[in-house]
């Protein structure tokens, strides 16, 4: 690792989410951080940690700041070409969605817009949103393939996830999400397709090292469990972890085939049942809630919170950003609709762009705590209370995100 | 008037919203907008404006981009101290409101905040919520007193809404919301405390010209149309317009009330019935939608939106922003929740915020559109088509924003 100078945080409240502190938030107060190339190396009573450090580095004084975790949205659609406007605006004019798709609309729309657009291009588009969700403070960031529907495409758009990913201050996982509708070239053959996504797609992203895990929108607009299994077998056979867009909008138990498959989350889970959420605490998987998607489609089934609660299923928040269903580049907007649309507390919201959104990435150990170990990715907020963070929109009371010990941004 | 040179914006395409024009967003293609003295001074065919124009000024070249007139947030209670997030989380957490009372929480502690600062120490605090209003292309701005409830306190909330506006590049509409609470002064007392609205602070108020306009809280938890009638006609005796928080979690009739009075708006509406909307329609006073509120309070009777349309009643859309239930700073979000959650189409939504919230502040004539004699008060955007302001939350494709002809903002 490099060697630029240690970093003692001084005079924060901190958030930690760190599992072994029952507080709420997990909030410590009186201790320091202490960054060591781009880690926390300890966290320790400030008196003790101002002794140790003396003269190993520069000490920054937080001024009374809470500090958090950097967020993780470990769940979006964030590179993709055009947008869905005006196909929205054609439902809100009661237009029916038969006519919108004869005239073009729907994700295929977004398919040619993707394919139309080079690697550059598409990462240049999907600029601004990245950088409008670092300002409100993610470090770590989900992108998913799945707009481009051929392996010369699917692979471009984890391409340009990467390209952003080495442009700017953030981590990127990719995720390979083929199965996410059909594409026209294998119009009545879905069976062909997920052969072609296993048998082809599936191997050459693995050996290319361009994704981490595979996603399958399992629904009966999208595959059924029989092709999901098919993916997930693929998957699992090439060495890549697996996730699901399952019970969003029917029940269809692609939950239990995540769980089944020890995968890393199950997302959307609407119409999650109760052998489904047995099947989550079972395997460890986390349950990713989308509730901007539930928000603009003016779905009514809200996801079984109760029960997951009850059941100690880890709930991770993300914005699910895509330009069909939740075209919400806004973490705390995913966090705010969480507690007012499903019940979240801001707590519950907060540990599910932290600590719980890190496990659904499979970066539990090391990412969306403040505890010794843990990469040095860290927010500084303005505010009296962590529940501000989520409760308020429009301004944003962020003043500093530092991403692997380095300040990014002073506000 | 000031004698800056004129400017004339060019390659533009305008969503004019002017009343005289009925192609959809009132857009005109082709067209140049011709500023002088911080008015419209024309909108001209780009050739003929051109060659008129000749060395005559400023020419700017819009590249394509779409012009608005600046957003108008014509419901504002954006002067206050502290926050509500804490009463909100334990609302979340499930803690019944009488509790919540009972330890201090509600309006009430929004009052006693407000009444703790003095009067630049309330402009200061509610300067980044104005700032993230204005990132977003508010111009025209409506600002509530109410959370002082004594003479000295409501006059206060009133000058620090004056000096936000000598501060920063925006108009500010003020309007008195004594009638917002019942003050502890008061307790048991409201005639009491209605009495002294009308005799004492309504009086002081219009004499020191601190508000154009009187608003009343007619609510079952607020004050009876019998006490809102009184506060209408101390209003009227004191030249002064009003407007009403009416039918928000009731019907007792306040929009009909409103109407008799000849007042600027109702607002929230959502349990307006049929005579109600036939009073709006024949007094032609606006409805404003608020749907910030009601997606925050959870609430499920939505504003007669079909019916309104049907009555030719036009219909404004505000943020509502306010501590206690409707804490965003973001008026495009209030736009994109109208969409969603009323059904409102994102042209409605956008007339929603421009003429018609012109129309609510009786500046019907002389803002929200791109017309000649308007002021010029405009926002650039890098959108192919209108309804991106509407549909996308988190990024910001404001790139200019013009307040009385002069370019505030370079994005
Ligand atoms: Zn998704
Ligand atoms: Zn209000």
């Amino acid at each position: 690792m490099s060697s630029s100078p240690d970093t003692l945080w001084i005079n924060a409240r901190l958030a930690t989410f760190d599992a072994a502190n029952l507080a709420p938030y997990g909030a410590l107060d009186g201790h320091a951080l202490w960054l060591r190339d781009g880690r926390i190396h300890a966290v320790l009573p400030q008196e003790q940690a101002l002794a140790a450090f003396a003269g190993g580095g520069e000490v920054r004084d937080a001024k009374g700041a809470w500090i958090t975790p950097g967020f993780i949205d470990c769940h979006t659609h964030l590179v993709y070409g055009g947008n869905r406007a005006a196909e929205w605006e054609k439902r809100l004019t009661g237009v029916p969605y038969q006519q919108i798709a004869a005239e073009g609309g729907g994700i295929i729309s977004t398919v040619r817009a993707t394919r139309g657009l080079d690697e550059d291009e598409l990462a240049l588009t999907s600029l601004p949103r990245l950088k409008a969700l670092m300002k409100e403070g993610v470090t770590t960031i989900e992108m998913k393939s799945g707009y481009g529907l051929t392996l010369a495409d699917e692979l471009k758009q984890l391409r340009a996830a990467r390209r952003l990913e080495a442009a700017l201050p953030v981590e990127v996982a990719t995720t390979l999400l083929s199965a996410h509708a059909l594409p026209p070239e294998f119009a009545g053959d879905a069976d062909g397709y997920i052969r072609h996504v296993c048998e082809v797609i599936i191997p050459a992203a693995a050996q290319e090292g361009l994704a981490e895990a595979v996603d399958v929108f399992c629904e009966g607009v999208g595959f059924s469990p029989a092709q999901t299994r098919q993916v997930f077998e693929a998957a699992r056979a090439h060495g890549l972890k697996v996730k699901g867009h399952v019970e969003q909008l029917s029940n269809l138990h692609g939950a239990a085939l995540v769980a089944e498959f020890g995968g890393l989350s199950a997302d959307h889970i609407e119409y999650l049942d109760d052998a489904g959420v047995a099947a989550l605490a079972k395997s460890g998987t986390v349950a990713v809630l989308l509730p901007g998607a539930y928000y603009f489609l003016r779905e009514t089934q809200k996801p079984p919170v109760e029960k997951l609660r009850a059941a100690k299923v880890a709930m991770a928040v993300s914005t699910d950003l895509n330009p069909g269903t939740s075209p919400f580049a806004s973490i705390r907007l995913a966090m705010n609709q969480a507690c007012v649309l499903f019940g979240l507390t801001p707590e519950e919201a907060l540990r599910g762009t932290t600590r719980h959104a890190a496990q659904a990435l499979g970066r539990g150990a090391t990412h969306g705590q403040l505890a010794a170990g843990c990469v040095a990715d860290l927010l500084l907020w303005d505010i009296d209370h962590p529940a501000e963070i989520v409760y308020g929109l429009g301004t944003n009371p962020l003043t500093r995100r530092v991403f692997r010990g380095v300040v990014q941004h002073e506000g």
